[in-house]
Formats: C-alpha cells, structure tokens, sequence
C-alpha cells in the first residue's frame, strides 16, 4: 500500500461525501464519487447518480474540461475499464490527461477487478490504491458482498420495546415505536434494493413497503419480495400496488390466479430455502435486503447466518413478558450458542433509540 | 426567583461538582457543596463528606478564614438552622460576616424547610435561591423523595440482552453483560443506601450484593436487604456476610434459628407489601434503593408504580425467544398498558450499551 498525505486523505473523504448523494438512486451500481485536484484546487467534482447516466469520473471531467489536464483524481472504487452503457472511465481519464490517479479499493465487478488500474499504468498514468478503503467498502457493503460472495447484504429492521418485544400477545404492535422512527426507517427502505417480508406479515398487516420520504427526494422503489412458500397470502393487495415492483417467492408447485411476478426455489420440509432466496435477489442486481418480517422469518436468517446488520429502533417502554419476541426459533440452551453482535452506531430518533449492530 | 449572572451559574456549578464528591459517604444526608467568592475569587471551598463531620459550608469557611468577610456563599442545598451532631450553618455563615448566599434549593428536611434562609435574611444576608436547582434535586433525588414522599428512589438495575433476555431458560446468566458493564454496576451500588432483592436470587444465586469498586475509593457499604416472607433463603449467606449489613423483611409469623436483623412486615395474599418494605427502608434512613432482583421482583415493584429508575445494561447479543425476560407478570394486554420511560443517558460501556431511565 502507498502511503498517503493529510491532502489524499481530505479529498477522498469529499468523494466519499460525494458518492453517498446517490445512496438512493445508484443501486444496482455502486455509488462512487470523483473529486479533480490541481495544484490544491479542486478542478471538478462528480458522483454516479444512476445505471446508465454518467459515471463519477465521467462527471468530475467534464466539470474540470481543460484543467483535468495535470490533475490528480480521487475515485472512491476503481475506475471501469470495459465497455458497458457508457464507455470506459480509464479511457475518459487518460484522454483528458489526468497525472495521478488515487483509488480508496479495487472493484471486485469481474470486467474490472484489477484492470481499470492496470490500464491507467499502462498509459504512463500514477496509481496509488488503498486510500480510506474500510470507508469505501462499508459505502458499497452491499454491492461487493453481491461480487464477493454471491449473495445482497442483509438487514434486519425490528422495532420493539426495552423489554424485546415486538408486539403484545394478541399481535397488537402499533404503535410501539415513534413517528420519528417510523419515518427514519424509510431513508433505510430508500436505499435498500429489496424488501423482504414473509406470507405471515403480509397477511396479519397486509403492509405496502413503500417507500414514503415525505419530501421530493428522488429515489429508486426498492423490489418487495415476499417469501410465501404456497402462495397463499395473495388476497392481501398492498404489497402489490403499482407504486413499486413485487416479486412472490414460492415453493414448485404452488400457484395463483393472481398475475404476479413470481419465481419457484428450492424448499427443505416445506419451508423456502433462505440460501436460494439470496441467490434469486443477487441475480436480479439486489445489493441490500432490508428485513421487515415477523420473529420467525427473522429467526430463520438469524439461524442460518445470513443476518448481516440488525437496525433495532428501541421505544422507551416496556411490555411485558407475554409479548412477542425479536427473533424466533433460535432454541437456544447454552450460552455459547448466543449470537454475538457488535453494536457500530447508536442514537436517539425522537424518544426511541436507534441501534445499528452488525453480525461478528 | 431572582435573576442570576453567569458568574452565579459559574460558581453553583463548581459547588454541585464539589457535592458529588460526597455521592459514595454521604448518605444519610445529602451532598452538598459550597463555594466562597469574594471579588471574583473563590476564597473558600467545602462539601459534605459524611455524618458526623463538617458540613459543606462550615469546610469552605474554614479554608476562607477572614477572607470570608464580604463574600458571596454558593451553597447547592439551604443551610441549616438547628443543632444536629454540628452547630447550624447559618450561624457560621453569619458568624464569617458573609453578606451574600445564594442557594440553589430549599432543604425539605423539618428542622431547615426555609428556615435557614429566613434566619440568614433575619441577620442582614442578602438570599437568593433557585439557582441550578433542577441540577441539585438530581443530585439528591433519593434524600428529597424520602422527605417530600416518605419513601427512598428506586432505581431497577438490570442485565440483559438485545431481546430483553436477563438469562436462558435453565436460569444462566454469567455473563451476558461485560466485566466493564460490572464493574459499572458497582459505582451505583457504592451510591444506594441498600441493595434490595429477593428470597428467589438469594437461593439461585447466592449474591454477595457488596459494594467491590477496585480501588480505595471511600465508601459506605450499602444495607442489603432481602425481601423473604417466609425466611426460606437463610440457607444461602454470602449476602449476610460480615462485610456490610444485612435487614430480611418477612411476614408476620416467619422465624428462623439464624441470628439476622430482621423486620416483619405487611403481607397481602402471602406476598410482602413492597410499600411497607420502602416504608421502612425510609424510616431507616434510606435515601436511594438499588433493586437487583428477578423479574417477579423487579416486575411487582413496576407493577406497583415504585421504579423510579430503570438502569439497563444491554449486552449486543441474541438469546432467543425461550430466555428469560426482564419484568414480570406485567399482564399487559392493550398497547395502553404499556409502561413508559423516558431515556435520560444512554452511553456505551465496554462492548455494551448502558440506559438509564425514568418512569415518566
């Protein structure tokens, strides 16, 4: 690794800034900021706003026109050496005669990993790598868990008591948690690929997993994906109205007359394997889940290791031991068998508590 | 209420640093501190240290000697005007020649109770009070509860996991919570009065409930108290060791071969009064009670409206839907049941999460 200066360090933390202006709006890309440095002065700034529009560097050029020339570019993630909607970065940046080219990591996305670098070498260009990498892997920690092992990043969204409960034993669960919890859980949808909730949530709160900002903020409507092994939780609509995409994810065998999009996988006793419902998202360009289920399903991904993150808004109050639970079906006996988290942010959201904790 | 400068808040606010000094020896009075300003300097500084020894303002007038002539007495709490186990504090304060007090609060102890400042007002003293006041109620909430209502704080100490679990089913719980979040724990105890818990932890856990701070800071060991109808836990006896006092409360008609220092007191349908139990705790002199208890306990306690404080320890861990929770027998069925808190500090400690909470 090349070793970097206090001024390195500034300008790629302002294309970090950057980058995270199209957390909304990138998906399935990952969101990558540029910032042109010459002679201590920015020249250009961009970032990738959305699939098909212009890449950070493309942008940041063409913000600098003539004073690219000369000029070091701070890019969050490798620049992309192929072909794809638009052209190559690393051509974009040796034609307008960059010097220096800084990079936070390498892009795992196979038509790059290595050589966007490599290319700019290879023009006589300077390449350093390695600068604010853990920042710029915890931006896109979706999109290179989808390169890097096949599979969207998941998180589960649960809101509850002190005590850990969901909801009251009759089910009863509005509302635990404040106005200004529910409306930060949205900024969570919004920069999420997918909703996942189970047949069981759809049919008890036939919820619309929409996204509701409150402001004009652009956004891209996550795909709602419900696991409903036999299809039968259809006569609840919401989640199905024109406002997002829908996606029905069942067992072989199971049908409807409803027209909706829906895809077979794999079942074990009856129950969808969670293992093939990530790999159905990933192929369908899901970076980020976000979990909005009852204790079971949530359980089922805890169990199977395939919780990630676990967003917890926590309400000042309690309920009681006959509520519901977080998580269900862990049937843990021995203290080993705990799930360990690590709790990376906390904060207050109106009265609640707001806990970010991510899987060990 | 007067106006006050920033000066003022300036010195009440070194006085009330200088009474928490006191928070581990004080009790059974309160903290107090006091600060001397003459021309802007400070001449002279006190606080209460323990029962017995000199109070706040008598320690500060000492350190002034003549200096104190024409200055100003920052006190948190109202001097007092009898002759307890020290001559009253007005009259030294009158004695010193100091021609102005400001106080933050009246003192609702009978004998003082607007006295103090009416005999220093009857002496020439230029009074002013109210100054910081919510801060130095906060500092004796204990002792102020106990004059104004007849009966100590309660502050509810709990351990437990992200999904509100304080053990497994089988009854394990060491350790949920980290050594950092223990050795915490300790600080709390060294500022109760007593340490409350039930017959049911004696027998399973055998807690020694003393005060173990790690290092030689002073303190006052607490009075532990175990509420036993019956008398059955006397069987288990680290919590009556030689190392701090030990009251059982117990029903009328209960007796035991052990020699204890023991209360009978009011029991319904077998189950001890918890009102009668704080009832006496006061009449003993008990500002602030600190409960570490099972959920029956900490539950009927919430259930009767007598946690004042619910300080949480949150270990970032899952242990399941079967694990044991943390209030009982709450019997909540409608959301409006719900108990409500109020966050008032929330702070990390070691790898988990601290909460303190009021009943609102």
């Amino acid at each position: 690794m090349s070793e970097f200066s206090v001024e390195d360090h500034r300008w790629m933390g302002r294309a970090l800034q950057l980058a995270k202006r199209a957390a909304y709006t990138a998906r399935p890309n990952p969101m990558v900021g540029c910032v042109l440095v010459r002679e201590g002065q920015v020249v250009g700034e961009g970032f990738h706003v959305r699939t098909g529009e212009g890449h950070a560097e493309v942008n940041a050029l063409r913000q600098a026109g003539g004073q690219a020339r000369g000029a070091t570019a701070y890019v969050t993630l490798e620049p992309c050496a192929h072909y794809g909607r638009t052209p190559p970065c690393t051509l974009a940046l040796i034609e307008a005669g960059v010097s220096e080219v800084v990079g936070a990591m390498r892009d795992p996305f196979p038509k790059v990993d290595g050589g966007g670098f490599d290319l700019l070498r290879a023009a006589g260009i300077q390449v350093r790598s390695g600068l604010l990498e853990p920042q710029a892997r915890e931006l896109n920690r979706g999109f290179l868990l989808r390169f890097e092992h096949g599979r969207p990043w998941v998180r589960v969204k649960l809101g509850c008591s002190l005590d850990g409960r969901t909801a009251l034993a009759s089910g009863e669960s509005k509302w635990i948690t404040s106005a200004a919890a529910r409306a930060d859980v949205q900024r969570w949808r919004a920069r999420s690929g997918a909703i996942l909730t189970g047949a069981g949530t759809v049919l008890a709160d036939d919820p619309a997993l929409t996204v509701r900002l409150g402001d004009d903020t652009p956004f891209q409507p996550p795909l709602r994906v419900v696991l409903d092994a036999r299809l039968t939780s259809l006569g609840q609509a919401k989640v199905r109205d024109a406002s997002a995409p829908t996606l029905y994810l069942h067992a072989e065998g199971a049908s409807t007359q409803h027209e909706v999009e829906r895809e077979a996988i794999a079942a074990i006793d009856g129950r969808l394997d969670l293992h093939a419902a990530l790999q159905v998202l990933a192929q369908r360009q899901v970076n980020e889940i976000q979990v909005e289920a009852g204790a079971r399903l949530s359980g089922a991904l805890l169990k199977a290791g395939l919780v990630d993150e676990l967003l917890l808004y926590m309400a000042p109050v309690l309920l009681g031991d006959d509520g519901r639970g977080l998580f269900g079906g862990l049937g843990i006996t021995q203290m080993q068998q705990r799930h360990a988290l690590k709790l990376v942010d906390t904060r207050q959201v109106g009265p609640d508590l707001r806990l970010l904790l991510r899987s060990m």
